[in-house]
């Protein structure tokens, strides 16, 4: 029994997971008392904010007894306690995958591979969390399991489609979360909640088990409330999958970074309002910038003429919105669990499309693989604000532009990372990306580790309590 | 100067690109010599045979020189002096290309990435070769440039699409050619002209400045007249291209092989009849395989219930036939140089396809990938006939499953050969198909080089002299 005074509930529910980790390793906290402050957390706060469409309490207790049993027994997990949220389009042995749509359907039987790793790693699911409609979307106002609420600010979006996730790691209902990212969906909710956020290179961790949206595109991601949390997670999770297609060999999670601060060349866009994102998120950029002065090292303009940013995001809708008639086939034939009209008119959109036209826009994957490997050869990082706006209220109209600026790391598969960069006048957070190189997933992590510490800007995280 | 007898023009013209190279160093053959015998057999056989569509006797002979004139100062390139054909696929500054279709267009201004390499190694482009309307078929019966015949037997089809390739080989008007693989394209008419070649592994070789038919499936390939000219020719070509955006950094052709041939592990599929191989072709194969016996190391048959053959080489039509509808929308559209009828609705059939159907046809690369996973952890190469059938008469019926065993390697990105196993009844050659896990191209052509020595089945090469 450690002699130091208890953790209060509020730090337990806003500390990093690796202060957890250190918490639980000196034995100041159990994994059974944290599961219990983040269940009760749960029942008290999520009619408000609507983060989780799925928990099950004895499923959490259950997990965290055996974590305590293990750490008894000193078999530890690197993750061994740690609630975790899951985004609803990963496959949970036993629960429906709903991915944000009303089918009921059947149970999945097996876990998804970044299930089965946490679990491997002792982590303790806490439940699923509320998405877009299909993943369609970066509002989280899902018409049939709800809104999730910005936890900076009732009514207003958590951003989309990972909200529920980004949601319940920055309110204190997880310690991080796991989602997935086809053309901004973690990094997106991420700015607008303030959490840091990894999309890793493409392959870098098994999309098996995760509900297709766009395959050449999709990717498991990573929220959490520090960057190092995020590196932890990535060895926990990132690996070659035999099992899944687009699986690579295990290139990136163990190479150390070989950067060199001091001679860093750091690509910024010459241009943000003509990509329309707004003066007071520009603003927010400028002064980030402004105290990264040093470890910015050499800043670069880069040529983005001949990339149009907005085409790019339409052209990744399409291959989502085709792909996604195949994967929700049995959803879309189903009348008696009727999707939305809008997410229908999407795909109906799509419908109209022909096969050329989804050659055509995949075309787009090798400019963007050929942009990529061109801009690295000039710079070891691209800047960026993460959004072109902060979160803005729920049932008004939503910006087009909103995955404007994340799409280019999507389509060139490379990772791409959502640190809180600072607060818009309306005192809501919003985001930095981070774009490397494909494979330079730890690179950018590290490098981010020192930006996050300079910039302190994370925003205080609102436990409710 | 050589004291030794001058070697015939025959000989020359049935030599492997290694005799040659042979003969070259020792001085027997000069380069000008050798694209002389090979221009005058152009010349005289192109007539008949129709091989080439496109040949400049002078810019050869402006090769030829360079070349003898390298060989004269001591710098020569690893190709240097043999005369090599290109299908006309592949852009070659100040010529069209044209990919057999009509539409004259602007000359090419830059040239294929193979063509750069086998420039600077030296080789003699003997000129461009014929094939398939916009590489769409396996016949090689062009409406635009007629139909290439069968070395081996007038009014046969040599195969397609690299049909006139394979019969440039075949018949003594070039050592090797560079032909492309979408579905098969390479090894039908290599299986069907007694010739050897490889498809490498997807992204081993640039595909810059190929005319793209299905970038996914789309690979440069080769053909030679033994399997030792496939390997220097692979080394001459194979390489990371950062203007590919396909192009994988080099992980093969420096790579040694590392197999143990007593403890090979062979792949046969357990039913040839089922998939539609014809029974004089079971029996040749059947031949072979005994007369392989000891090479063949531990046979085992292979599980193919989850795999349609047919079904995987109408999908991989399918993205070939969508995406032709955008590469070639200018010809198309161009009324003055119409494209046949068959092609146009062959594309109008695409045209009535969905992005949907796109993403369903691509689901199958998915398919093929994890099959071939599983296959290569229990196989270490899978052995079948390249073709159900061999070369049938020119304007009768085609075949539909001319590539149904070619292409589950193009799906899975694997690299493929295929090398003469024997004779069929009719008189004709027939090829035997080595398919083996991404990356393992120099352990095929070490597997193949050993096997072709015991099989002895090339058939002589009809130089019609």
């Amino acid at each position: 029994m450690s002699l130091q005074p208890p953790i209060a509930d509020t730090d337990l529910r806003r500390a990093s997971l690796c202060q957890l980790l250190h918490w639980l390793a000196a034995g100041r906290v159990q994994p059974t008392m944290l599961a219990e402050v983040y269940l009760k957390a749960i029942e008290r706060l999520n009619p408000q904010l609507n983060a989780y469409v799925e928990f099950s309490p004895a499923m959490t207790r259950d997990q965290a007894r055996s974590a305590e049993h293990r750490r008894r027994e000193r078999i530890i997990g690197r993750l061994d306690g740690i609630p975790i949220a899951l985004k609803d389009n990963f496959d949970v042995a036993g629960l429906p995958t709903r991915a944000g749509l009303p089918y009921g359907g059947r149970a999945a039987e097996h876990d998804a591979h970044v299930v089965a790793r946490l679990r491997a790693s002792g982590a303790v699911l806490t439940g699923k969390t509320n998405m877009d409609e299909g993943a369609l979307g970066a509002v989280t106002d899902n018409p049939h399991f709800g809104p999730t609420h910005n936890p900076h600010r009732r009514d207003y979006t958590a951003g989309g489609s990972s909200g529920g996730a980004a949601a319940a790691v920055a309110s204190g209902l997880a310690v991080a979360a796991i989602g997935s990212d086809s053309l901004g969906s973690i990094r997106i909710p991420a700015s607008y909640c303030g959490v840091f956020a990894l999309k890793p290179t493409q392959g870098e961790i098994s999309a098996r088990g995760m509900i297709p949206a766009a395959r050449w595109l999709d990717t498991a991601g990573l929220l959490a409330r520090s960057v190092d949390d995020l590196t932890v997670l990535l060895q926990v999770l990132a690996g070659y999958d035999a099992d899944d297609p687009r699986s690579r060999r295990r290139r990136v999670a163990l190479s150390p970074p070989d950067w060199e601060p001091g001679k860093l060349r750091c690509g910024v866009l010459p241009n943000l309002p003509a990509l329309g994102v707004r003066p007071e998120v520009i603003e927010v950029f400028d002064a980030a910038l402004a105290k990264l002065d040093r470890e910015l090292g050499e800043r670069r303009k880069v040529d983005f003429e001949d990339w149009h940013f907005a085409r790019g995001r339409r052209a990744g809708l399409l291959l989502m919105e085709a792909e996604m008639l195949v994967t929700f086939a049995p959803q879309l034939a189903d009348a008696e669990h009727p999707v939305s009209p809008r997410f229908r008119d999407l795909l109906d959109y799509a419908r109209h499309k022909t096969a050329a036209d989804y050659a055509q826009a995949e075309r787009v994957l090798d400019a963007a693989a050929l942009k990529m490997r061109r801009l690295f050869a000039q710079v070891d990082v691209l800047v960026m604000p993460t959004t072109p706006q902060g979160a803005f209220p729920l049932g008004g109209p939503v910006p087009d532009s909103q995955a404007d600026l994340t799409s280019f790391a999507s389509l060139a598969g490379c990772p791409a990372m959502s640190i809180p960069m600072g607060t818009l006048p309306d005192g809501l957070p919003i985001g930095m990306q981070l774009v490397g190189a494909r494979g330079s997933d730890l690179r950018l992590l590290e490098l981010a580790a020192v930006w996050s510490a300079t910039l302190d800007a994370a925003p205080e995280y609102p436990v409710l309590a």
